[in-house]
């Protein structure tokens, strides 16, 4: 299997090598043979090439099994609301150029890190989440308007059948396979983008007879969500609300360190850890590899049907983690000094 | 003053009512004449004149000099996504018609009920977060369309200078005489609306020095909210990222039925509970008055100047918690079972 490897920015690269590395190390343990380049995207693309997606990442990415991402952004762009060649570009234009519409988030608890969470143990424990987030479509991806005198700005929200006929049915299959719930999230009372969402789940809905559906609205999703996390299974929803809940989640769980998330759809896979480019701490071996490691796993069991690979990452996780290895973000106050490891230890 | 009353739907009838009885006391005890008439909106307005927003409705609450409202919706339009006539139109409309595009949602906490969170009582103690939603713009208002074969649907996100600019004052206003930082959440890395949103913001923020801005993505802010609550102080945002964040803050503030909101703008006041009309319990005398309750103290302090008469109601609301009087909602498995009380007897 060919993989791609796009560190992108800030912590990208740092976190990328230690996806890499443990790629390579399954590779060598369980006789496959993986081959790797390396491409820019991004604040790294812009610099070197002008372009936040440069053709030749396009083509490699086209041509490869899997793609390994890192993190994108900059906060030079941040700052500087008019810029108009910003590095988000590049991974909203590499999503809509491989078809990845179906982005997968799992909200999964290491046990150990039960007490990492600013939500109470008991509220927590049990928590096992898949989002099912909408990747290509809606007000990432409608026109965009800027008046001439530059006084109104406008994004349109907008949706058509097949895109959410596509999600929602890789939703319900997961469902169907895991606890036979899901719970799809809208704005259905004021949007007319989300009520069209919500027929088309509806009428999805009854191709399941076995999986229990729940509408939800997006406010009230984002409540349940801290009130009482385990009473979701699969979450499916659109693109925005998708982005909002799951880093929500991610707080959820403990840290954003640790979550990983694989973006699927008509080709290549791609898989990122859910983390940004956290610029603060870039190149100061600061950064937790473990979302960037578990993305990998996700890529072996996702893209490549390895189950038992995947299976051996999550448990040597596990194990550190169970041994007291933390790395900062992760780390509380009960944590031993000594176990508090830096990227390359904890990779 | 002359007070509109507006029920609205589910549990609204049953919570204004001891808004209402709390201001009557309020005025007895201070001298004050406050006059009351009462409308019909959302389902309600629907069933008695098919109109969720009666005209008759709009021009009494023009004439008001405050308007307690209770709340909205109702399960039959949730499920039908088709439906053109619905309960929400009524309160988006009023809003629109009464210039309402501040909605200030304070998020405090009461000591009493610190334990009733999801969130650990170390992470929550000294929240104390206002809110500044816009509530007349953005993909609420945006034209909505949907396509003759109806299959595909879009709702406009589109903001102006001015709408930005009004809101943004009022934030910085209110932060100055509070923590003086501000944080304005946006999505600018990705929408044309944010860009300008944030353009705005850093401008106004000049004439403000002495109030620190910082600028979060949504994402990362519904993330922060839960991890650590405390760093905000006043958070200024659109109205869709504002429904979203001050739905997910209710839950860190311990209950939805605590907490109360006030929408001001061009003219009349208007003060509502922030939570929802909640059928399933409707009628049975379970729902938590005191939103509606705190909705009136805010009245009193933001519309008519009447500091002392909020601070009784705060006071009086302080001394019932303390002496361990709970409704279902906050009440958890230390309560006395004796303490638990209905609407009635709370109110
Ligand atoms: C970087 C940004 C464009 C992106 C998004 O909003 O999709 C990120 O937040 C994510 O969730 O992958
Ligand atoms: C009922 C609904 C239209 C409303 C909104 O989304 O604004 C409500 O959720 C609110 O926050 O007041």
């Amino acid at each position: 299997k060919h993989i791609l490897v796009i560190p992108g920015d800030g912590i990208g690269p740092e976190v990328t090598t230690w996806g890499k590395a443990v790629l390579e190390k399954i590779g060598q343990d369980f006789g496959h043979e993986f081959t790797f380049d390396e491409a820019l995207m991004g604040h790294a693309g812009i610099e070197a090439t002008g372009n936040p997606l440069p053709d030749e990442t396009l083509e490699k990415a086209k041509a490869s099994d899997a793609i390994l991402f890192g993190a994108i952004g900059h906060i030079k762009y941040d700052n500087d609301p008019s810029a108009k060649v910003r590095p988000e570009q590049g991974l909203l234009k590499i999503r809509k150029e491989l078809g990845l519409y179906a982005n997968l988030r799992p909200i999964m608890l290491f046990d150990e890190l039960l007490d990492a969470s600013s939500l109470k143990p008991e509220i927590l424990k049990g928590t096992d989440i898949l989002f099912f987030r909408e990747l290509t479509g809606d007000v990432y991806f409608g026109e965009k308007k800027r008046s001439e005198d530059r006084n109104t700005a406008s994004d349109l929200m907008i949706y058509s059948r097949y895109e959410v006929e596509r999600i929602a049915i890789k939703a319900y299959e997961a469902a169907r396979v895991r606890g036979k719930r899901l719970c799809s999230v809208d704005k259905a009372n004021v949007l007319e983008a989300s009520r069209l969402w919500r027929e088309v789940v509806q009428e999805i809905a009854k191709q399941y007879p076995d999986v229990e559906t729940e509408h939800m609205f997006i406010d009230n999703a984002a409540m349940q969500l801290v009130k009482n996390p385990k009473k979701f299974d699969v979450v499916l929803t659109a693109n925005l609300f998708g982005d909002i809940l799951t880093d929500e989640a991610s707080q959820i769980a403990g840290s954003m360190g640790m979550l990983a998330s694989a973006s699927v759809g008509d080709g290549t896979g791609f898989f990122e850890p859910i983390h940004g480019s956290a610029h603060d701490i870039a190149g100061q071996d600061k950064a937790n590899p473990l979302a960037s490691i578990l993305s990998v796993a996700l890529m072996l069991e996702i893209s490549f049907g390895l189950k038992e690979e995947a299976k051996k990452i999550t448990d040597a996780i596990d194990k550190a983690l169970k041994d007291g290895y933390r790395t900062g973000d992760i780390a509380d106050a009960n944590t031993d000094k000594a176990k508090i490891l830096g990227t390359t230890a904890m990779g």
